[in-house]
C-alpha cells in the first residue's frame, strides 16, 4: 500500500531568534523566539510511504531513498506550474537527518513502512536563510499526509520540532508567530501571534554568500552558553519580546525596528564571543548593514536582521521595498535580491516531485 | 623669553583595551589595560612657550597658536632627517583640545606664557591608529620641556592622561605597558611591564579606511556603560589580564594571540551593544579578519587586535611579518599596509617643526 502527499512550507524570519538550547536534540531552546513566516522562500516535499514492502529495522532503512530537487532550478510559487529539475540522492549529512526524522515520523505513527522522499528549495539552502525551518516543516506536513494521520497545528509544531530544528516549529503557522522556550517539551509548540493580513511587512533578503555556512546553527546553539554574555542576553530578552509583541499588535513600525536589530546584533555577538569564536558576519554583510543605516538617514523606513549566516533580511513596510531592493541591490557584494513577505503558512499540494 | 622643546611620541597598541571611564574628563579609565609601544607610528610635536609678551586671561589665550604640518607628508624616523611639509592651523575641534592641555600644563608649571605649538602625525589621524595617545603624550613632553620643568616618567604619564586620552598615559614609555583603572587618580600612571628588548613582536596594521572615525573615542567610552554586556566584561577583565603579563613574560605566543583577539571582539562587541550603537568595523575589516585566520591554517602565527576603528593590527613574531604584510596588502580592500613594531618610547628631539 501506498501513501503519498507533497508539503510546501516557507521560510520564517526570527525578529527575536532561538539561540542556545535545553535539548538540541528535539529542538527546545532556552529561550521564546517570534518570527515572521515568508511567502516565497518555500520548501517542497513528496513523501512517498510504501508499507508491505519491507522487512522491518535495517532492511526497512535500506530501502529508503531521499532525493533532493537539483538547486538552481526555479520552483515556481504554488499554483504557478510545477517545479522542474532533476532528482538526485541527497547529501548524505542532509540525507541522515531526514531519515532520522522519518524514522521518528514512523514511530509516532507506529507505521511499518518505508519512504521515498524528494525536497526542494526556492532559496539558498545553509546560509543562515532557514532552510532547516522550511524543509523539515514540510517534510513533518507531507509525511503525516503520506501516513495518512490527522494532526493539529500544534501537534505538527511540536513533530516538526522534534527534527532538532526548533524554529521549524514556527514555519508550520503562516503570520506573526511565537515558539515559547523550554523546558517543558510539550508547552514548546507554536502559536500565532497575528495573522499574515494584520500586518504587511517585506523582507527584502540580500545575499552575500550562497555557500553554506560554516559553522552550522546546532554547533552554534551549543557553544552559545560559553560566552560570557550568554545569561545576560537571556535576561534582556524579557523585556525584549514584550516590544516585539506590542509592536506587533500595535503595528508600530518604529518601535519594531530598533527592538529587532538590536536582537540580530546580540545573536551575533554572542556567537562571536562563543569559544571557539563564531564569525557568521562577512564583508558583504556589513556593507549591507552600513546601507540600511544611511537609507535610515535619508527617511527610509528599514531595519536588519540576520539569522545565523552572513545574509541580511531587511524588514519594511511595502512603501520601502523597492527603494530597498533597488539600493541593496546596487552594492558591490550583494549577489541576488530576494524580495519576500508576511505569508500563510504551510500547505498540502497535488503537485508531486515523486 | 622663549623655551621651545620638540618631543617625538609614539603610538601604541592596546593588547588589553581601556572602555569606559570613571572621570572621562581626566582619562581616569574603569578598567586596568596592557599595550605594546610602537616604532613608526610617531606623532612629533614642537612647543615654543613665551612668557613677556601676553597680558594673561583672555588676551594670553588669543595669542595662541596651533598648527599641524601638512597631513600626506612623510616624517622619517627620529635621526633620518627633518619632516618636510606646511604648517596649517589647526582644525577647530583639535586646536581646542590642544588648548586646553597647555592651559592645564601652563597652570600646572605655575607659569604666564602663551604658545605656539606644531604636530604631525606620521600616520592618519582619528582613524583608531592611537593618534590621540602619541599625540598628547608628545605635546606634553613638548610642553613640559618648553617649559624647563622636570617631571618623572610617572608625572609625565599623569600629565598626559589628564589631557582626556587615557592611551596617552601609556605612550610615555616604551616597550610593554600597563596603566591601571581608577578611581584613585594618583594611581593611574603607566608602568612598564617589559622592555622593548624583551620581546620583538611586530604590527603588521592593515588600514582598510583612512578618514576620521563618525564616533569618537570618548563618546564610545561614554556610552559603554549602556551596553547590558560592560558589567560582565569589567568582570572577565581580571583573568584576561593576568594571562597578558603572563605571556609577555614568558615570551608566550600562543597564549598572548587567543586572548588578544578575545578582547578586541569584546571592545567592538560592547560598542555595537552600546545605545545608541556603534559600529566602528567596515566591510574591509572582516575581509582583514578572514585573513588572518586563514593565515592561522596555514600554520602562520598571527592574531588580530582592533581598537576603536575600522582597521586592524596584526601581531606577529618576526619570522611571519612579511608573510602577513604580503597577504593583507593584496586584499581588496586594504589601502595600505603599515609595518610598525615594539618601539623604545618617546623622546625629545634638536629638529624642530617651528
Amino acid at each position: 500500500m501506498r501513501g503519498k502527499a507533497t508539503a510546501t512550507a516557507p521560510a520564517n524570519i526570527a525578529l527575536v531568534k532561538y539561540w542556545g538550547a535545553h535539548d538540541l536534540s528535539s529542538g527546545i531552546p532556552l529561550n521564546a523566539s517570534i518570527s515572521m513566516t515568508l511567502s516565497r522562500c518555500v520548501s517542497t516535499c513528496t513523501v512517498e510511504a510504501r508499507t508491505g514492502d519491507a522487512a522491518g529495522g535495517a532492511a526497512r532503512e535500506e530501502s529508503n531513498e531521499v532525493y533532493v530537487v537539483a538547486p538552481g532550478e526555479h520552483w515556481p510559487a504554488p499554483g504557478e506550474g510545477r517545479a522542474q529539475g532533476e532528482l538526485r540522492p541527497a547529501p548524505d549529512a542532509f540525507a541522515r537527518r531526514v531519515l532520522d526524522h522519518l524514522e521518528r515520523l514512523r514511530r509516532w505513527a507506529g507505521a511499518d513502512c518505508s519512504f521515498r522522499v524528494a525536497t526542494h528549495n526556492s532559496f539558498p539552502s545553509g546560509a543562515g536563510l532557514a532552510s532547516s525551518a522550511s524543509g523539515f516543516a514540510a517534510l513533518t506536513l507531507a509525511t503525516v499526509g503520506a501516513l495518512g494521520a490527522e494532526v493539529t497545528a500544534e501537534e505538527l509544531s511540536i513533530l516538526a520540532r522534534r527534527s532538532g530544528s526548533g524554529s521549524a516549529a514556527r514555519s508550520v503557522l503562516g503570520g506573526y508567530v511565537e515558539l515559547p522556550g523550554g523546558p517543558v517539551p510539550d508547552d514548546v509548540y507554536a502559536r500565532q501571534l497575528a495573522e499574515p493580513g494584520h500586518w504587511d511587512l517585506r523582507d527584502v533578503i540580500a545575499i552575500v554568500a550562497a555557500e553554506p555556512k560554516a559553522v552550522s546553527s546546532l554547533e552554534g546553539h551549543a557553544r552559545a552558553p560559553s560566552s560570557p554574555y550568554f545569561r545576560e542576553r537571556l535576561a534582556c530578552l524579557a523585556d525584549r519580546l514584550t516590544v516585539v509583541r506590542e509592536a506587533l499588535a500595535r503595528r508600530d513600525f518604529d518601535l519594531l525596528g530598533p527592538a529587532v536589530e538590536e536582537e540580530a546584533v546580540d545573536l551575533h555577538l554572542i556567537a562571536m564571543s562563543s569559544s571557539p569564536p563564531i564569525f557568521y558576519w562577512r564583508p558583504g554583510t556589513l556593507e549591507v548593514l552600513e546601507a540600511v543605516r544611511r537609507l535610515r538617514t535619508e527617511g527610509v523606513k528599514a531595519y536588519f536582521t540576520i539569522d545565523a549566516g552572513p545574509n541580511v533580511h531587511v524588514i519594511c513596510p511595502p512603501d520601502a521595498e523597492e527603494t530597498v531592493a533597488s539600493r541593496l541591490g546596487a552594492l558591490g557584494s550583494v549577489r541576488e535580491i530576494i524580495r519576500d513577505r508576511v505569508g500563510p503558512g504551510p500547505e498540502l499540494i497535488e503537485e508531486h516531485l515523486l
